[in-house]
């Protein structure tokens, strides 16, 4: 099975990695240098750091990855299911956004504002998921990540649970702004230029839009998804 | 001169740089599809595109751009000096923040909000250029990209026009939503990790963080700033 290990790669993402005690540890590849500068964090953890050559690491974690001397293999974090998730706060949805980049972005923000979970349905090769958490910078040690086939009965099903489910949309005629706190709330984002499927959109309590001024309206859409958390997460 | 042309690819940022009218443009290469849907905008800038094959845009674009098979070689767009600028609204400095990817989406974000102006030290090469203009989104035709020798002398100008110098950082005691509000602000973003250099810091009025609530504390730079340019364009 492909998908049985994930590659973590970066001084940061393994560092977290290394600290999280849900975590299993497969093998840990470092050049000297790095081996020294992350051997508190690898002790800690029961691991000894295979010293290998730098381009061993190109191989394995990409010839354009930030590697910065380090490549952890692990298995998959756990994830729960959509049922085992707390009923409150702030939960993200993505509609196929399935940039690596992007999604790591996004983690790291709901890192940043104590999302309960970030959920979608896209699946991530070993690579992508490298790539995912290297731009996650450790927040994939602390959102839940969960994974449902089919994003509408994701949505429902948190109905179910007390959320109040609202999506992004740059034409959307309410502003994100009036959207009413009290209780959870799941945010749903789309991918840039598409933006939320017709059936996504329909499955929204409300759908709301960004306060912007300027004469292009639109943006990354890890910006979007930043300054949406931002929003929600005021008073 | 090296710097005496800029390269634009994709078909969002080439075709808002074709409808900018500040622009001179050297030439436009396009594969055969590519021309067919950029005719009309390559047409009324006076253009004829040259039908190349994708490798050479490709090569010229750099091998893991996503040109969309259009390349278009142009004058570097004419930028004012800061005391050209408007004395009003937001303006936004980088301290040391080079990522071409992260200059660009903070461009796009800056676009979004109507910010006055950019102000940056660093150089970009030709190719990272692109780079940024890709991730600009066409932001680039909108926002002056101001580039000044010296970031501290530039916001003591900034301060003489009246701005009020607010620096963004983590560890701030201040909160962003505690900014006056009424006069014009200068917001000044350092690079990840690093954050603001000493002389930088010395020279803001204020220092602000944004109220991140979750267990990590730090964001991509690009989404710190959208965050930065939502709170403070709020009333």
């Amino acid at each position: 099975m492909t998908d049985s290990r994930e590659l973590i790669y970066g001084v940061h993402p393994v560092s977290e990695a290394l600290g999280n005690r849900k975590r299993q540890f497969i093998r840990l590849l470092a050049t000297l240098n790095a081996a020294q500068r992350i051997a508190g964090e690898a002790k800690a953890a029961g691991l000894e750091p295979e010293i290998v050559h730098p381009k061993e690491l190109d191989r394995l974690a990409g010839p354009d990855s930030v590697h910065q001397g380090l490549v952890l293999e692990a298995s998959p974090l756990p994830q729960p299911r959509l049922d085992e998730i707390e009923r409150s706060g702030l939960v993200v949805l993505l509609d196929q956004v399935t940039d690596p980049h992007n999604v790591g972005a996004i983690l790291r923000s709901c890192a940043a504002f104590g999302v309960t979970a970030l959920v979608a349905t896209s699946r991530h090769s070993p690579e992508a998921s490298g790539v995912l958490a290297k731009a996650a910078s450790g927040a994939t040690e602390h959102v839940p990540f969960v994974r449902v086939t089919n994003l509408s009965r994701a949505m429902a099903e948190l109905k179910d649970y007390g959320f109040q489910v609202v999506g992004l949309d740059s034409e959307a005629p309410a502003l994100i702004s009036e959207v009413a706190r009290g209780g959870p709330i799941a945010l749903v984002l789309g991918a840039e230029g598409k933006g939320l499927r017709h059936l996504t959109r329909q499955g929204c309590d409300l759908m709301v839009r960004l306060e912007l001024t300027g004469p292009i309206k639109s943006l990354n859409v890890s910006n979007a998804a930043a300054i949406a958390l931002y929003a929600l997460s005021r008073p």
